[in-house]
């Protein structure tokens, strides 16, 4: 046996809601077995918290609470911090000082990974410490574990999936109830699987924040997360589904990550998908993600994207993978293995697809000679174009949807530009990607 | 750092097929990658085969090839034993030998672990090694990875799957492209995603081994897997197919273990699952488990199930987790972790569900009620009766197709026999259990 091992792994938990909470509990319901694994006992030693007065599971010592970062942070006797506090402050300085104190870290905060997760990943290397963060990309779905464990001998080729447990909720209340937008947001509000303030969600930064810590696992790749091309679901309206389903088609909000080799294409954005496709039956507040890797081929990991329990149960097993690696005396060994090298995004108009496209337009003759001579000159063909309600003095909208062959997203969007101003457009022309899932 | 680091980990090869062709290929690619996350080189030094004049891939060097067992078992030296040669014998004797000599092991072989994973499992322990078993369930998806890891502080409810891709691509098949069985299994054959020799696959063995090792991690649970209730696809019906339809379901043969406390319930057959589940839409080749965690709630993992490329990434992903192990001087704690409980397995009789009739009858008057009378009698109630064609003198075979309300499948046995042995009836009576997954 090696001289490092000691009878307990020291462990700071910072914050204590609904997923420290869990954490607590699941470390309590385990000790013996989890004892056993790490070879010595996982010892919590402080809780941060804001508030004392809050009360705390029962699973909570009541003299673990502090409220004074000092007491923890500056606790040279603490092996482990466990970051479920979320957001950048005071979350960011916290875990870059127990990085420093050459403490590991377990955090489940997808921001700051997603907007410092290579910083972080070598402060912890230059400590000698490791840095986990299951926890931070889809809740309970093993997706980093895979993608650094399971994979390690692989290349992963590609990866789509639903990221955000909100949008697939409107969205599956959309197709499902022929609710429309606000009135399926407001539902999941109630729910509480939308924030009052719903625009992390809804707007797709959510979703794109996990494709860029997913991608630093199965690209090896450090991106500037700003240059991403995120588009979220606001402007998906009811009539989109009823085309999209005439065509074969249902709509889901999709992250996507593709090696070009010296770049990388990188989006989150609605996406029409073939309705007999696997991910298109991916409903309510599931996500899921699917890798294809080059020698394993496909494979997709399905669950709860979010929520207090699945949540803890990564920490948890992140925890005690950091304990265990901290007890043999081989921190940091799992952390060096994450390869990050800087890539430069695809920038989007690039990007071969085929597209949904829908006019809103005051109907009269001769407006869809227009639409179509416009995408003709941009090299933008069609594969299907409809035009079902006609009304009768030309005085009311009505949709023009139009399937394209596959063509570039830059001559798409020019031809959209040089007719957005036509007088008969009601509003400016939509598109939606179609992807073959 | 601990004293037991070494400078290489000795691996040993058994079986040098495609698999271990695409596990030496594997390594070789990963070589300085592998090293730095184990902290030594992975080095192979043995690979056993049975004949030595047969052509291998170019990464297996000459000098590492014997057909001696005892120069590779006999081998002091080596640290690590790769098994990749399937079948009992004489894989069982190899990897026997190879605990009892204090060598970890990973395999490939689900009849192994199947039928003697519970006395490897604790040889493994006994002798301070330890014994992982990824590519033997599923190919190339992370299952037990997942149950043994990521849910390691969480408790396993149930669990379901398609762990056949044989069987799955048959019925898919048949869904899709209204073939009869033989047609399917034939294309199978062609494609070599079925042996010539089938039975393994569709008579649901090959699942059913699957089903009993997932089971030691997701409920600990050692079973005589002699006493499951297994049943393949051969009677499955084309016409089974278009009345699962109409009820709007499709059929798969799916593994289902359920925990029931001090029983389990562990059960391989084909089944009608919801069309628009997601599990009615994996299809082909692919396998998938399913997996309801009390804390992290569902968890789906989907993949190719079998292929060699598939299931050497999960060899290798084991063979490093155990070089890391044993030069870490810590070999045996993650098998340690394996609790496995003598379980008794519930009765099929006892199990509660839907059902899906079939009867082949000689069409004449009264027949209906004698099998509405049948199932009354032993309380199973009906839920639809549909009986389709009629033929003008009844001398023709026609199906009455049943679905009932839930009940009791030994009160269901009783009926079907009751009716049986009637001299309408053209052959026994079939039923298929109605899964809600």
């Amino acid at each position: 046996m090696s001289s490092n091992k000691k009878s307990s792994v020291r462990i700071a938990l910072l914050g204590c809601g609904t997923v420290g909470g869990g954490v607590l509990r699941l470390l309590e319901e385990n000790r013996d077995a989890f004892a056993e694994r790490v070879g010595a006992r996982l010892e919590v030693v402080h809780v941060l918290v804001k508030d004392l007065k809050k009360p705390r599971v029962p699973e909570c010592d009541a003299s673990w609470l502090t409220d004074d970062p000092e007491r923890v942070l500056g606790d040279p006797s603490v092996d482990l911090v466990l970051e479920v506090i979320g957001g950048e402050h005071p979350a960011r300085d916290f875990v870059t000082r127990a990085l420093r104190a050459k403490k590991s870290v377990v955090t489940a905060n997808k921001f700051l990974m997603a907007h410092h997760g290579p910083e972080l990943i070598r402060l912890a290397v230059d400590n000698g410490v490791d840095l986990a963060f299951e926890a931070s990309v889809g809740g309970g779905i093993p997706v980093i574990r895979t993608l650094h464990d399971a994979l390690a001998s692989d290349r992963v080729l590609s990866l789509h999936g639903i990221l955000n447990g909100t949008c697939n909720y409107i969205l599956t209340q959309m197709r499902s109830h022929g609710a429309a937008f606000d009135v399926a947001l407001a539902a999941a509000q109630r729910l509480g699987y939308a924030e009052a303030e719903p625009s992390l969600d809804v707007d797709g930064h959510d979703a794109a924040q996990k494709l860029v810590v997913t991608s630093m696992l199965a690209f090896g790749a450090q991106v500037n997360a700003a240059e991403m091309q995120v588009e979220g679901i606001r402007a998906v309206d009811q009539i989109d589904f009823t085309f999209a389903d005439r065509f074969g088609y249902t709509i889901k909000h999709l992250a996507i990550g593709r090696d070009l080799g010296d770049r990388l294409s990188l989006r989150a954005h609605p996406a029409l998908v073939p309705k007999s496709s696997v991910i298109a039956n991916i409903d309510g507040v599931l996500n899921a993600v699917f890798i294809m890797g080059r020698a394993l081929g496909p494979c997709l990991l399905v669950g709860r994207g979010a929520g207090d329990m699945p949540t803890a149960v990564s920490v948890v097993a992140d925890t005690v993978d950091l304990a265990r690696a901290r007890n043999e005396g081989q921190p940091g060994l799992a952390t060096r293995a994450i390869k990050l090298n800087q890539k430069s995004l695809e920038s989007g108009d690039n990007l071969e697809s085929r597209y949904y496209l829908r006019f809103d337009v005051k109907d009269s003759p001769g407006v869809l000679g227009v639409i179509a001579t416009a995408l003709g000159k941009h090299e933008v063909s069609i594969e299907h174009m409809v035009q079902d309600g006609r009304s009768e003095d030309g005085s009311e909208t009505v949709p023009v949807l139009i399937i394209t062959h596959t063509c570039r997203e830059g001559r798409l969007r020019a031809a959209l530009s040089s007719v957005a101003h036509e007088s008969f457009m009601s509003s400016a022309p939509r598109f939606i990607r179609i992807e073959q899932v």
